[in-house]
């Protein structure tokens, strides 16, 4: 599938400012890519997929965990945590995506988790950092990104863990072992 | 035991700074148990014991987490997060105690965990506002302390966890159920 089939499938799965963020993650992706000296067409692969499940049903994505043998950690979270493993899914079993890289970049870009590849950062960042993205701090990160994929990493995921710390909204343990991880 | 024969020997086991601390966390758990009908015998026993692996040999204590049938999860963390669980194992083993909540209150001092108990929330809350803590935001904590424990405990996990990630420490996983699950 070429990169427009790509777009024009996710594009009817998702409201208009999704399919927008989308757009911008995908441009964010390949730009970090180029800078980073990833591959650029699976980041624009990754970024492009990587919220194909947002507006999926609840209750079948739990059905997919239990039954298609994703983490089972995953049952008890909801759409925010589900989404990137089950867009993972969908893109190996409907888009036919073999490329473990691109299928763990959009199956973490929401958790991360330790031992991230470079792919799967890019997409972590660049969904976090998207021209349409607007939070205080966003800017920072942009900056960071455009200096150190590294650092850009753990500011980002720091930033996630605060946010959800300060807004009372539960923590995937994935995260914490994603930064523990990026820190060590 | 009594009471002084705790303090006597926890005394030669700490750093006179650490002993201050010590009595400030007895205090303060004494105060909360009596504002929250807890047991303040317990309390102080808790309060009096809680740091009495501070200070033992990493090593040693790391043998005591494999050789014991300790949490698996401790081995690779540093006396920070091994001190609570091991001191609970002194207590039961040197001090023959035998109360399940004072060793758990003990045990879990530091990290938290999931399902904590009215004694536990005491000891871990005591151990961050006792009078001679000293760090932005403590005030606000006792004042919560003053008025609602279970609000006390949601704001020191939060402020526990917003440090690490500050300071680019690793955050034990238990310190994150902890907070998922007094959220919920």
């Amino acid at each position: 599938m070429e990169r427009d089939d790509y777009l024009a499938n996710v594009k009817i799965r998702m409201p208009e400012k999704r399919y927008i963020h989308t757009i911008g993650v995908m441009e964010t992706a390949i730009s970090l890519a180029k800078k980073y000296g990833e591959d650029e067409k699976s980041a624009e692969t990754a970024a492009i997929l990587h919220d194909i499940a947002k507006y999926a049903d609840e209750n079948w994505m739990r059905e997919v965990v239990q039954t298609k043998g994703l983490d089972p950690r995953l049952l008890g979270w909801g759409s925010e945590i589900l989404h990137g493993p089950v867009g993972a899914w969908i893109a190996q079993h409907e888009f036919n995506i073999t490329n473990e890289d691109i299928l763990n970049a959009i199956r973490f870009h929401t958790t991360g988790r330790a031992g991230m590849s470079k792919l799967e950062k890019i997409i972590y960042i660049a969904d976090m950092i998207e021209p349409n993205r607007n939070f205080p701090g966003v800017e920072n990160l942009r900056q960071i990104a455009n200096e150190n994929l590294e650092l850009a990493m753990e500011s980002c995921v720091s930033h996630s863990i605060t946010f959800l710390v300060q807004t009372k909204q539960p923590i995937f343990p994935a995260s914490v072992e994603c930064f523990n991880d990026i820190i060590s």
